[in-house]
């Protein structure tokens, strides 16, 4: 894996929900400049700022946490979270594809629903959420990563993810590796690449287990692989700018 | 949580298949005492005997271990686990229903199928091999569990599974409390409840991740969720015979 820049300017849509703003940050705290991304844009910046005076004085992300519409947000970021709620219709992430061509957009999209059983996976008709946006925007590079970290643990800076894990999967490899790096910018430990974007079907119904866990042990569980060498993987060589 | 015994004896059909095996290595060590079955008792009979001896002198598990046709394996115990192929139709299980009548049925089968991309999960019409298996035994407690643990580990006792968790789904609480004690004894860790036999549907297929990983990373990964206490969990009051 060539050296990459991990101060990349990224973008969340859909940042101004709890994980959004859980992911925001955390990147910020790790040096990144970060939009939040959300329909109205006065909301965004209302919501970056909000974000910013939680944090301090613990860390000063004042001058790196800032809102924009998701139009706006999306087509000036090369890098993009998408921490949108479900939409079965596609249309809100169809209506991004030109601001999102060449871009690598990452999807945190979890499609659940909730019953009086508990929590479990929507189905889906393209496979997974990330197999939808991968179709709705044939001119970005996507990968799908975050869908298991909690969304009140992102936000206490206190609180040690480095024992957490975040999967990546993609179809691209240069948003693998973006998803990759951003991990570790996250959670203090690089993600763990499980393969192709496919795998979203694996990885976003697999949050209904751990909130129900969660709900039946009263805690924030977090998924951890185990026997995994971070350093060992086959990773592809992608120059980033 | 009752105080239960650990020791019950435990059968384990697909037992000849590497997994079974593994599973039933662990079960061995920690004291069950296991019948492997398998269509043709007499190839049941000698895997009991070859596992023994590939245990020995470590472990001194001949007079815990044997070997038997399925449906009298079935017959024979309360508690027994699937580690048998996946089978679409159900008619391997179904054929066990009489036998395995008022049985504790724990589903460690995995519906994968491997292409040129990977491993991923099959499409079930029941939803998960675990509901299948328990719309075809209507008399039967279902649960499911075991999904994760890799086989060749679980062969290998010096290798230590404490920090790798068995998480189990059920509908019905003396399975779940069954296979949650179960899990303790092959990993030492006991089992986590992730809730209703429906979340099989995330369980099973979670399985082709970790292979996915284990050919990238050159591994043998396992899974486990951070931040649980698994003396908190809600659990029922259930009395094991």
């Amino acid at each position: 894996m060539t050296a990459v820049s991990t101060r990349q300017p990224v973008a969340i849509l859909g940042g101004t929900g709890a994980l959004g703003r859980g992911l925001a940050a955390r990147l910020a705290a790790a040096g990144h400049r970060v939009t939040l991304g959300s329909r109205d844009a006065d909301r965004a910046t209302a919501s970056a700022a909000e974000l910013a005076e939680s944090l301090a004085p613990a860390v000063d992300v004042e001058r790196l946490l800032f809102g924009a519409a998701n139009a706006e947000a999306a087509a000036t970021h090369d890098v993009v979270i998408l921490a949108t709620p479900w939409d079965p219709s596609g249309d809100s992430i169809r209506e991004l594809a030109d601001p999102l061509a060449e871009t690598v957009v990452i999807s945190a999209i979890n499609p659940l629903g909730f019953d009086v059983t508990g929590p479990y996976g929507l189905d889906v008709v393209e496979g997974s959420a990330a197999e939808q946006v991968a179709a709705s925007l044939p001119n970005s590079r996507v990968a799908a990563a975050f869908h298991h970290l909690s969304a009140p643990s992102l936000l206490k800076l206190s609180h040690d993810l480095s024992g957490e894990d975040v999967l990546v999967c993609a179809d691209d490899d240069r948003a693998r590796v973006t998803a990759l790096n951003l991990a570790a910018a996250v959670t203090g430990t690089p993600g763990i690449d499980v393969g192709p974007l496919r795998q979203a079907r694996q990885l976003e119904p697999f949050t209904a287990v751990l909130i129900a866990v969660n709900k039946r042990y009263r805690t924030r569980s977090g998924l951890a692989l185990r026997h995994v060498d971070r350093n060992r993987a086959s990773l592809p060589e992608v120059a980033l700018s």
